[in-house]
């Protein structure tokens, strides 16, 4: 009934993502999904939750209403930050429904329809939804698989005269190459920014979840003028809360709420009482050590099955923070029918590298991303072994 | 340090709508609040909620995770729908995070950037703010205060060749203007919706909350095909729960999917199944009537105390749906005048007719809404008492 011409082209540019594909996919019964970057549900502090969510309720009743943003929660937000080696005042923090609407209203704010912005060959697709419904050219720049972005090319680009509206970087715990940037090349990116006077969107979902003792703070402990930083409670306490926030110059935060409330009008204010009131009663603080300590066996448990089952001519490097492994296998591996075979002989699922490329800006058909934080470190053990065996065919 | 011209265009075009205004005067400590259309927090069900969420979180840990739409709250939404004579399947229903949500992703699915839409010379700013961001030029017609929308009008655009991108209708408890389309309109507005294959965008969240026996079914009730609904849990239950939904044709469902993924992932799967089994334990068969007795109670004695107080030059109508009433002064009075000295002298809020007004199609400088939902039946025999002393100053 709808002619095609009526629907407005933003929809049809929308990338039909490999989420949400192999979100259907992958939640099967039966199947054992190392396919989407879900946090371990068995380590969701529901109790814990359930507790604060019902004095909250009790307590006041216009926990229920609309309302401005919960000023204690940017305090706790911006303690968070501290811990990372980042300063920032609460009066810079905007709450939003979790962080994909951050980059979502960041790239819309930093945005005229056609302008080109800056970003990696292989990234969240997430991202890539948000550029397709903006219609935006995007200037890729390879990743290196040791140091992340390649930032001799964001500077040779710059320097030729590009001037993109923005650059998004995945700084740590890259998705899915499962990177983190260097030191230097996070020094250097900050000074591109700084001297070309461009915004750099950092999107840190994985930040907090590190396995080494001193992990490099994100580049908004470099900048807090030109690196807009994108934080959220989704990995490090419950996806379904949908509260997550961006620390931003102060001058953005009236343009950013306007957006925001044409959007969705604020975010839950329950749920931004009772994530505040969770880490008053010293919750997080514990919840935290004990996501880092689970994940990090779960990725030594995938990194040794790994090392036992997977051909020798396949390549990863264990990730210091985030929740992937980035496996390449020899290039005329193709990872789109491996895992049709993998789903239909072995009942397991992975995202092929492919998905995640930019208008085919790289090639990764000989790749896979790698989930290990939602399978339990005995099922990774297990699925490793059967996913080889695929590869063995 | 960000230049103007760095900043999206879109984001100067996006109204400081005055809805976000007040909210920071109204909420003040000591105003009395006509303003906002908040539902009345003493009235939220926070005990029953609490008990349902404990339950979920208890029941699965996966109601914290990501997680596609929860069937069976769709299905609740439909036998809620039936209950005003639509009927829907499960399959045309779209959930969002709130109908503001709906309203912003539906405009988007249905634009081409420049085309054109239609809508009332007064309507709800948060529409305005979606008009705005999204840089559209508006059609405008009047509001027939007694019968709605005057589509008389629309019929004579629409027969002059003009063919907007959709037409935006709030059929019921019309925000501000508090009218409720009657019959003959409805069953006219949606004939031309079909003879010119033009999507309706029907703004439904006060539809629910009526004040009469046998309230006339919205228009998606009269065609499933051009009339896309927009319906809510904010009012009939909390905001703060951030659920809404949108009923189309199942042939949108995917495009709808995408352009929401881009924007926030998926809407809280812990509020769905709460308000699921809060649906399922039967409360809402309960709490709406209540609902509808509560606020008919506070309606009728804001219009007792405008009857009793108010100047006999001014005019307003008791409103079968919604939370408003809207009073038109003599047009000499300059309502932002009034408001001004209302918060001064009185502590009195309310919002003054020409916010509303879309590019100054209209004048309402002599008009004021008023909300009866929010303040108790004691404080608006009390608040229209002093708010009366100010208009005789």
């Amino acid at each position: 009934m709808y002619d095609k011409h009526q629907l407005g082209q933003l929809t049809h540019r929308v990338k039909n993502s490999a989420l949400q594909d192999m979100l259907a996919e992958a939640s099967r019964p039966g199947i054992l999904s190392f396919a989407l970057g879900l946090p371990a549900a068995e380590l969701f502090p529901s109790a814990a939750y359930a507790q604060v969510i019902a004095q909250v309720l009790s307590d006041d009743q216009r926990a229920m209403q609309y309302g401005p943003p919960f000023q204690p929660l940017k305090e706790h937000i911006s303690k968070l930050m501290a811990l990372r080696e980042v300063e920032c005042k609460p009066e810079q923090i905007f709450l939003t429904t979790g962080a994909q609407q951050g980059i979502s209203l960041l790239a819309r704010l930093l945005l005229d329809s056609g302008r080109q912005v800056m970003a990696e060959e292989m990234i969240y697709t997430g991202f890539q939804q948000v550029i397709e419904s903006y219609q935006l050219e995007v200037l890729t720049v390879p990743t290196n698989i040791e140091t992340g972005m390649d930032v001799h090319t964001v500077q040779a680009i710059l320097d030729k005269g590009a001037r993109p509206a923005f650059i998004y970087a995945v700084t740590d715990g890259h998705n899915p190459l499962a990177v983190s940037m260097s030191q230097d090349n996070r020094a250097h990116l900050v000074e591109l920014a700084k001297q070309y006077r461009i915004p750099i969107i950092e999107d840190d979902p994985y930040g907090f979840l590190y396995y080494q003792d001193k992990p490099i703070p994100p580049l908004r402990a470099f900048d807090d003028q030109w690196v807009l930083y994108v934080g959220s409670f989704s990995k490090i306490l419950a996806p379904a809360l949908r509260v997550g926030w961006v620390i931003v110059p102060e001058a953005l935060i009236t343009d950013l709420s306007n957006l925001k409330e044409a959007s969705d009008i604020n975010t839950s204010n329950l749920n931004q009482r009772a994530i505040s009131s969770y880490i008053d009663a010293g919750h997080l603080d514990t919840h935290l050590p004990m996501l880092r300590s689970e994940y990090r066996v779960r990725r030594d448990s995938m990194l040794r099955a790994l090392g036992r089952h997977f051909p020798r001519t396949s390549r990863w490097r264990a990730p210091i923070s985030g929740l992937f492994i980035w496996v390449e296998l020899p290039k005329e591996v193709d990872t789109c029918e491996v895992l049709k075979v993998a789903l239909e002989t072995e009942r397991i699922a992975f995202i092929p590298g492919q998905a995640f490329c930019v208008k085919n800006a790289s090639q990764a058909t000989h790749c896979m991303r790698l989930n290990f934080s939602n399978p339990s470190a005995e099922s990774i053990e297990e699925g490793i072994a059967r996913l080889a065996r695929v590869l063995k065919r």
